[in-house]
């Protein structure tokens, strides 16, 4: 019978023939987004049931680090204890500037002026923060430290425009993963909160009247056909559409040349797709976190990228998300970190990132690689030059990161785009308002509709300004907002 | 009462009153893709209501040269009078190329195989070729000459792919804007054949059933609202969406860098969003043609561009709006374009391109522009050295446009994006099968519904593969699909 509910189209109301369940609220998706909205919504006193997909909680938020991009307000007590003030406006303006040239200002206004006390409301749902600080350039803590530099705020241009303060919030745990710690805590607080919660829950369809005003969803909950109702309203926290290759094809296919889509199984578009069933707007479809994590160690940081041919294009000190972004928009596959024996250290394994070629001079570098001679020389001679001053007047890498590429042997790391790793997720989704609300593209709201996290387009919206922790924040801040205002409070 | 109507939801087909119009086929826009939709439904004994916003026809189809991309089985007769031959599978591995990562195979298949019959029937319509060849490289012919090169064939990568041949068929007029002459032609068979025209027709709403199926349009037609039924499908030929700035920036935020867009005032996306609210996937949202047409004079193809850290980034022979595609991703508004006393002719001056640095050295030209020492003059030596044996290894630029930039004195022109003229419009649009029928994001047909013209995405999808004439190309050929299609006949 589920044969014929498709996720582009909403079941009618009127053809509902039952209800077989009755709520205020159904969220969609146990990820950080739909644990949050749930949260939020059951403290407001809402009747709440949550369907996931999985036999368990964590969506592709468990897979992740944990991290969370907060800050604002002088400091959460990390980047306090650390030495850092972080004024609000800074944290607006890098924010802002991250969002790229569509930005939703609205959302990093809200967004900035509530980070801090965000975080301390993660703290009271019982997430643990180590509160230390780690100075070095790194993907994620290996150890149970708090703090890390986690984006681009020291490099330029975010850097000429908000003062830079570290801002990645690592949970207290050992080792990567400590999303799978995140979503323990909040799962934790689900089910305290008496949410009804249906695991091995496929949502199959929306259910809209004939105006699009979203009623409730029909699913398939332990293999049996389920209509449910929502008084209130629908959140949509289902995810991304990494994982559903045909329709990165028709929106984003610059993403196929990257071979690591990073997600659960849900992030299958469905959310996405059921929001536009009732006329929600899916905006910027294109864009992507596109990363080569190709530090620690960080002094590979002091290396020099160059395309194929031979030429720099982006300062080396980005977050390594801004320079996988930059790396995609490149013509050819060949990609290549040059180093010196001085700056040189063996990239983590998992990068898949070998030598390509070594050499006495840059000229023979150049010469192995078959690039013509005087342009990847010439390059060097450049950074060289200009890096023995402390300057970088091409991309403005930061001083602290340049150091002349003068002890041989001289090494071209070879990061091609067909071989290293490449991971990657989607950034496009449902328009939305700060309080969840799904929008038209007219943007007028589609009532009985939320969306957050990856199924809505939020902070994090353009490969240029990805920063570890904004997709966390976004999908656990903007999914307390939509819980509150579900459940019939007002936001924030 | 119009007020309740919006094009992103459908008029419910219960909610219509009355009939005030009644036919088989209703076309939605007169522009060429409307034109030839209408021509072949009406000749395929169906009734066609066309309703145009616009006092008169053309669209902005009407405000272009009128070329045609065309050729292949064996070539056009004016292919052939200048001594090419046109082989359908050269022009399908070129088109199959410049429609970029996600290419639409079968329409690239279908078009590869009928565009010669195409440019017969176009001739059949009454569009007069003379039939005569302009080997120079230009935007359009000034004269009322016909065949002119005018996308990237004889460039690399396409040349390495395809035999490259001419393919732009302008028609016989002088001056540019021929296009105005192809909608004169097609309006008048429009007319011939008894379509019912209606102008100042606005569009409100499609009518759809509960199923999303397409029965009609609701539409103020001369200040009156009209309920009109359509029996056999609606085809949508409403353009693209260049001038809803609000929809340029949720969807393609990189084309407001871009100053002029192209269009007339119905590419307001409104036939993609109404395609959308019963159920249409829009796709390639972000893709645009954006140009800087700064040829001719074709002398200056000899020269190099370079962007703000003195870095070549593309082939300077390619197609024009294949070198703004790649001007918009690099990073910085300053574009230059270097030419030496032997290689510069005056930039046409609608192009806005003016001097910004001349010397009597490439290195006092580098200084002048502000660039580091060894950056702009190592990307110009390398180039002269290989350009003097006629090879350029790094972009594979062809033999006959290299020509070492040595003769003083050595200008810069300057290109800014944010001052030079960029002329663009959007390529993304409603998904469609080779019949015009609009495809949901799961590729079923939505039932009723078509699309052509860049109401669709077709042919022309990927600016970095745009060519002149293939977006009207697309246009007259699936527009001329849809109608044999949605008036009962097999298509093509």
């Amino acid at each position: 019978m589920s044969a014929e509910f498709s996720v582009t189209r909403p079941c009618r109301l009127r053809d509902v023939p039952h209800w077989d369940i009755e709520t205020d609220v159904i969220v969609v998706g146990f990820g950080a987004a739909g644990a949050c909205a749930a949260i939020e919504a059951a403290q407001a006193s809402a009747a709440v049931t949550l369907l996931e997909l999985a036999s368990g909680s964590g969506g592709t938020s468990a897979l992740s680090g944990g991290e969370i991009y907060l800050g604002g307000d002088g400091g959460t007590p990390a980047q306090r204890q650390a030495g850092f003030v972080d004024d609000t406006e800074d944290l607006y303006r890098y924010l802002l500037m991250a969002g790229g040239p569509d930005a939703d200002q609205d959302k990093v206004r809200l967004y900035a002026e509530g980070s801090r006390t965000h975080h301390d409301w993660l703290v009271e749902q019982g997430l643990v923060y180590k509160n230390t600080y780690l100075p070095e350039r790194m993907m994620e803590p290996e150890t149970d430290d708090c703090l890390i530099w986690s984006g681009s705020e020291e490099a330029w241009p975010f850097s000429a425009s908000a003062k830079p303060c570290p801002r990645g919030h690592t949970p207290q745990w050992v080792g990567w993963g400590g999303g799978r710690m995140l979503m323990d805590v909040l799962a934790a607080r689900v089910v305290k909160l008496g949410v009804d919660v249906r695991y091995d829950s496929r949502v199959l369809a929306l259910i809209a009247d004939e105006a699009d005003a979203v009623h409730g969803v029909v699913a398939r909950i332990d293999g049996r056909l389920h209509f449910a109702r929502a008084r209130k309203g629908v959140v949509l926290c289902a995810g991304g559409f990494a994982m559903n290759r045909d329709m990165v094809r028709r929106h984003a296919p610059g993403l196929l040349r990257a071979n690591e889509p990073i997600g659960s199984p849900g992030d299958d578009g469905s959310g996405i797709l059921m929001g536009m069933s009732v006329g929600g707007a899916a905006i910027h479809m294109d864009q992507a976190f596109v990363s080569l994590p190709f530090y620690a160690p960080e002094s590979l940081i002091k290396g020099v990228f160059v395309n194929e041919r031979g030429q720099r294009f982006i300062n080396e000190d980005c977050y390594h998300g801004r320079i996988g972004h930059h790396i995609m928009q490149q013509l050819g596959d060949r990609i290549y970190l040059l180093v010196d024996s001085a700056t040189y250290q063996p990239p983590a394994e998992f990068t898949r990132i070998g030598i390509a070629a070594a050499g006495e001079t840059w000229e023979e570098v150049e010469h192995d690689l078959g690039l013509p001679q005087g342009t990847l020389s010439a390059t060097v001679s450049v950074y060289n030059r200009h890096a023995a001053e402390g300057a970088d007047p091409l991309f403005h890498k930061a001083a602290k990161w340049l150091q002349p590429l003068v002890e041989p042997p001289f090494v071209a790391l070879d990061c091609r785009v067909d071989y290293a790793f490449y991971p990657h997720f989607t950034l496009g989704g449902l328009d939305t308002l700060p309080t969840g609300q799904v929008l038209t593209e007219k943007r007028t709201p589609v009532r009985g509709l939320y969306a957050a996290g990856r199924t809505a387009c939020g902070l994090p919206r353009w490969g240029g300004g990805y920063s570890s922790g904004m997709s966390l924040a976004d999908a656990t801040f903007f999914g307390r907002q939509a819980g509150r205002h579900v459940a019939g409070l007002d936001i924030s």
